[in-house]
């Protein structure tokens, strides 16, 4: 199964695809989407969206995660980065892929087991779990390929408990 | 030439569409797509694109104006009336079509002339601008045609600017 996971952004979407085979994980491809600052906002928009419907063509997902935004201070920041997202599931949606979506938090606690852990630390364990030589840069795009493991986890866990609960 | 004013939303987009002559403003149509509560949050958002879409190959707008939010607490309805907003600005874009944004200040300000005026003067105007029997419901519609009256009073006055300087 190829999961997809998505850090969403209006100037840097960050994305992770990710082969799992039972429990391996073996990273594909991974990057971002990045649009220019002073560009106008639906300009922005259809960047990502063209963006995002170009490497679902190409790299083929079979589901699509995506890190839920968590915002306390920024709401303008919030609401143009929501924006983004909203083409982003999209176009996902329109091809008919199950989406999973994940906290920063759920996120942190699938990665390293713990909900308040270190930026630094998810980002070497994303580079452990994918056998990486370096942590991907910038910071949207390890994020990404950590919702992505997340998912992977999550859907393990799921596919266990169903196995659980037939029995 | 004709406008379509949006009100953004999840759970109610609201929409008119007014052709204009001159200064002369006529309704063409108007009404919102609606999308059900406790319906997955992706499953509405490919509803709302999916309406814009149909409305647009109907009423082919030469213009699109949407009102901007203005959120000052509930983040979480923020970022998500965000995500619609974003696939209805991408509807329009992919269509090549030219859109402009209102603040609900400086649409009261095109309406009623006063920037904080109340939202029943604003719906009483509409009314009256566009010879309407009654106000439209609900509230969204209403304010969907005040964004689109206000565009329609921009262009105008962006029109006789250009007159002006080009003299």
């Amino acid at each position: 199964m190829r999961i997809m996971g998505i850090d969403p952004g209006i100037a840097i979407v960050g994305f992770g695809f990710v082969d799992k085979e039972g429990s391996k994980l073996t990273p594909v491809q991974y990057g971002s989407i990045q649009t220019a600052a002073h560009t106008p906002e639906e300009e922005r928009l259809i960047q990502v969206y063209e963006g995002m419907v170009q490497l679902l063509d190409q790299y083929k997902p079979d589901e699509v995660a995506f890190e839920k935004l968590f915002f306390n201070r920024n709401v303008t920041n919030a609401m143009a980065v929501s924006q983004a997202r909203g083409v982003l599931i999209l176009a996902a949606v329109q091809r008919g892929l199950p989406i999973g979506e994940y906290t920063p938090m759920q996120v942190k606690q699938a990665i390293v087991g713990y909900g308040k852990a270190e930026k630094k630390q998810v980002q070497e364990m994303v580079r452990m779990f994918l056998k990486l030589q370096s942590v991907p840069k910038p910071d949207d795009v390890a994020d990404a390929l950590a919702v992505a493991i997340c998912h992977a986890h999550s859907s393990t866990l799921n596919s266990k408990l169903n196995e659980v609960l037939r029995k």
